[in-house]
């Protein structure tokens, strides 16, 4: 903004011209939605692109749109039809069902800054975190995973604490009770980010009382994400581990 | 009311006469319903179809019952099944499948009145913002449409300001943390009618965490109306849009 | 911004000059509080002063600050205290304890201009319905008042149809179950703005059971506000009222 | 009881003899369930079978197991599957499918009492409706309709007066906004029988914003029973008029 | 409205006459409240005052007003200041400060119809339980009463089962666990009126545990009102009671 | 009542005899209460006077009303007013300030017998954790303790190993998130008994975060009581303690 | 653990051996999950295979795991197609469709202990109180069935006074207005293991309404699991059982 | 712990030793409360004291019990009495009354690292606001305050874009709606802890609204915290200042 008022200072550009600049620049209208470029400026990755609730073809348009502007391209909640459409367009892209996930990467030579570890309490977790391991790692995180150390079994987590105590940043993936994060938010001193999941029955409430545990947690350092989001999980962790010493 | 009065008074009409009339003329007994003939009179646009929930037959019968008295039409929540009953006995009827609803103006040179803007955050919300349009525009306002417009690309909004600003009333959809009708109530001084949807998951509860961002709205001038209920947000509009100057 | 963006291009306004009013002019730095000037050009009306929740001292300074750039001044949720403390500094300011609002009005020969219609159910809604009229009151409109209208007694509300009817923009407080908004939005065909209230007891949880009622009238046309939120009904019906041929 | 402890002071019957009557006689143990045939005696009417949760086998039996010592029988939530499965065994039974109901009735000459009326607001509270219906009449009253009244259109309410004030006791079903409960309640002296149905969306909750405003009615004399019970509102509403002068 | 009608007819009244009635009739206009003297034509009972969220003054006002066209009165809620404020104007109030009601009954000669029965849980019932005894004496019936009997002692209730099934209507008082009504329900025949009471804590949620268990009551034949709403239990008791034979 | 059978079978008793037997004998009719004294016989132990909603002079009366017919006596949830009452009539009563307990035991040489252990989370749940060990201790239990020993260091738990083993039953009193008897759960073969305390603030609900966690335990073995219910929680383990090995 | 330092203390351990030791043992990491070998020992039954929320091919990998290490097996939650895949490696597998259970038990010769009953409302709940009873046999527990004896028909449930009173420890299932458990509660010394579930409709909010039924039972020695968790109740029904007397 | 094994190992410590180490050393047994002393190595600062429910003299003792190993301490939520109570035993004491803080720092010569800026959308946040504040400031980090800068008025908030995008992490507080996290996470990279607080009334629901918007947000790259968590906020934005670069 300040680049556009010495534009219009210099007499680079007029009045009229910075006002048609700030309206048809940073975004992409296609009708259905208006795709954000300026957002890997802003927020340093392209704007991702939530799947749910979109057809086929809006999911395929977006992905198109995104890659004309960057190398970069991350799609979270995909059915396999809404892959299947992408994949005539994007035909380097990638595909994790469980995950749910489609990425693309056409930089050479990344190299991924360690730091980042995605610990859940049960296999049926595993969908939810393994959306938060593919979201960090598109945006740059290698991610150590730490799978199904519920505190049931308090010795299976125990028994990992050196992957626990290294990590830079933690998310900590867990449904029913939601209790790992207090646990391990009581044994590390990095950030850990909680993320509750729907698995459950009953008085779950669809994860509302994993939302509720982490919420309460007594250990200090943790915060938390949307039931079952796997992506912000892996998202704010990333976003930490980019700025760690 | 004073009419049937005045008519019993002079003797027009005998007592028993003026009861029976009372029973029996501003609504049509079709058995599973009673059409609202009256309502065009009172709320200034016939009764409109709700047809969530309804048989397919049940939806036609009252198209033609409505047309039969009026020549508008608006049903809203309209399966295809029930839109094909229709269009048997009402084949000018027009379906619009992304707002669900269905449509007749059978009137001659129908001028719509400037003045609604729907504006929306997502490509999900769609649906939800298309019934408002429809409905606006079935009651006689012409309406302008922003969409995807969603507060984490901030400038999409902004660049929009014109649009905003000069619309009389504007209806804002938004699902997930339904925070755009709070952004856009801070910038503009016309009514708000705020539309939470149920797009989201997890803790979004169905709409419930939009709806209460939106009765907690900071901005004033902002009023509600139920979880993806685009119509209502669209029927007011239009009501307000049609008295203002 | 335009403006701004203009003086920029003709020299008017340096760069530096254009980014530092940018910064310093639209608010002031109360410390404790960012007054928004700019809010009388943005929405027709200077930043009401919301006094619960803050210290009688925090609220006459904002008053004064109110009054420093405008020559009106509206304060809700004002206890006695805050009066007190208010009206040292502002002599004229004057208090409405069942509202529990601060009005002053400096200009001189303003006309109020009619069509808004204030309706509640019971006594106990009086304070809503008052901090209802009030507000409408401060910002141009005048008000006609329907009050215990309730539909237990539904003959009493059947009887002032013509208040009703004439009305330009109604407001309607309820209670308890919450009907009123629904009977009185079958009735007319301006637009209806519902106001809950946390009078009641048991499964009124506060007013969430008379919110849910409004937010599910069967009648179209209904817009709802916060519970309580007197204030919001009064300003959005103003502002409709504003703008009404 | 008095009448076994009677029969143990005569000696009629030996302490064991009686303990072991008390155990076997007024119920009859099918293995998945134990039918009591005591409660004719207790609540003037056979158990009532609920049909949903239940195997169509499950449901025959039990179909089966009342008619061997009652000649009446009522079944509700039944599917088309449990149906078939009951007219194998009971070919005189009778299905309504909006009702969802099986009944026989095999006494001879019976006259239904008049006194019950059923009121509902709207077409897709049909099924709970008629419920209540076909159970009030089981029970041998003889019940009015009155249907899609809801109070968007009030003089549809109105002109029905007679059929409200002339009625023993009415069950009033209301989904969305759930006030024609409050409203009827004004109007007239009998109980009234409120039934909340879930039809409605968003923060209709599936019933419960209608059972919130039910709860809450202003207007004395409503009891409420559950969402979509319109077996307990016509149970009770016959239960009422089987007592009435 | 028939006789107002056919005094149009007749030329007994006019039609401005027979508007004016319509209007200034059936209440009284007491500035913060409409008093509906209707009411007791209509329903049987003059208007009940719920003395909650008013002013002594107003309760007082109130009291007057009633007795000016009643001699009976009925208020609930009432606080000792306001029976302070009352008795000034009414001496004759009769004050019973358990169940906070105030009672004026100045007809002679009064016989109470017996058949209501208010029965409850616990001790800490004792004032719902106690204002709706009180409010079905007002209305005309003898109550009997049978108290503390919750299911923790069973035997308490089963030794009094005379007195449960001679009622022809019961009023079943419980808090916490709230199953009082469904046990009493599955041994008498007579409608029952279940009150749940907000006593208890925790997850009682002031009274919500005990609602949501008698609204799912597996005995048929019960009614529900608002938590802690002993007026309507006892209300709709003595209307039901009022028509059995 | 075999017994009551025989005696009228013997002619021991007559019909009429009995029944006054059964309505008379277990039960104490205080007017505003019914003292179950049969409680003991069928439970093991009298029965337990909760303070909280009845007056000193209620408390006092019942409190008297127990030791006639017992020589325990335990009543929770007491005030200071109420203690006061009761110390008149009962000089021997031991008041437990903090576990707001009031106990009298006046039996010989008791021995209690060991194998329940009371853990709790942290210094705010000590209400409920003492009312947990007055309760089992008053029941015949002897109690260990293990306070603040909540997740957020986890080394004070694993400790204490051998205390959690060794129990029989296990009283785990926590608030906030509601960790600790997952964790102990994990860890101990014994039952646990989870109570959750109202202990933390926001989020928490007043104890309902804890409760679902709880609720929604991954370690079997685990069953949960009342929010601050220590009473229960010392009740039912005390219960499982006397019939263990 | 004692065990471990003995052995680092004697050297026939190295302190890397000993930490080894401690990550590998006991556990078995199978990618996917890592199952609990150390639960035998800890709990004194293998870890349970949860079956819903996991593939077929896992459940089939976790069950051949388990039996790896031991002669015991439950997997609960078992759909048909995970059965199908669980004979195929496990073919002395049982399978019961109600419960949804799958047990495989090679001990010889092996006697249950008697103790437990399991008591359920209605047939619907056969399915939660099946799961209870298959989990407390596996776990070495005789059981007593008592189902259907809801309190709808309360002489089912008196004429079975002797299964509940013989009984060391009691599941009580029930659904809708889960009063069940604070009936028998009164009844019965023995520890009462209350099980809520989701049979019902409308307000009884998939079981919440049964939940909270039971959380505030006014019968003490209730303890409560989740909705729906028959594997619970009688996991913990049979660890009470398996250390009594 | 691999210290421990080692000294076992070497002899320096028999395996009696080593677990009376285990036991004794890591926490300080006050009787009430269980001081973790081991977290400052664990976690990177002492245990804080949490006031709220704790007496004012558990707080002074734990107090100088922290103080006794550790040269800083932290109590939030203190009252003045706890206050005054604790200035007589440690009279560095500084008290925050706003923040609602006790901090104590006697380490010489701190530098704060810069990179924590704290932003609040109104006045009645202010207090959270600031212990979030405190907190990370006694943690290390250096704070820069931007407060009322709510949404109604945009232009406060754009005005401070250098603020917000030159912060390494931001703590963004607000009630009402919430939805200034949302609009803050759109405009910058670094990491939001977004802190719901309870300010606002009706169905802001104590801060519930405030939360499920945070919640649900649209921006990604935010975390949340418990309602009026301010400590918590502080905690984690501190947490992560120090490990960045």
């Amino acid at each position: 903004m300040r680049e556009l008022l010495r534009k219009v200072g210099s007499g680079e550009a007029s009045v009229e011209q910075a006002l048609a600049e700030l309206k048809t620049l940073p975004f992409e209208d296609l009708g259905f939605a208006k795709l954000d470029h300026h957002r890997s400026v802003r927020k340093g990755f392209p704007e991702v692109i939530f799947g749910q609730g979109k057809t086929p073809e809006q999911v395929a348009k977006l992905a198109e749109a995104v890659l004309r502007r960057s190398d970069q391209l991350l799609i979270t909640r995909v059915e396999v039809a809404a892959y299947d459409a992408v994949k005539v367009v994007v035909p380097d892209a990638v595909f994790e069902p469980t995950a749910r996930t489609v990425v693309v990467d056409r930089r050479k030579k990344v190299t991924k800054k360690p730091g980042v570890a995605v610990v859940c309490a049960g296999t049926a977790d595993l969908p939810v975190a393994l959306e938060a391991c593919v979201t960090a790692e598109a945006m740059g995180s290698e991610v150590r995973q730490l799978f199904d150390v519920g505190v049931a079994g308090l010795h299976r987590l125990l028994a990992n604490m050196e992957t626990l105590q290294s990590a830079k940043v933690l998310v900590v993936v867990a449904g029913m009770d939601g209790v790992l994060p207090s646990v391990v938010g009581g044994l590390v001193e990095a950030p850990v980010i909680a993320v509750p999941t729907s698995v459950g029955y009953g008085s779950s409430f669809e994860g509302l009382a994993a939302l509720l545990t982490m919420m309460n947690s007594c250990a200090p350092g943790v915060g938390v994400v949307n039931i079952d989001n796997g992506f912000g999980g892996g998202y704010l962790a990333a976003t930490i581990n980019k700025s760690v010493k």
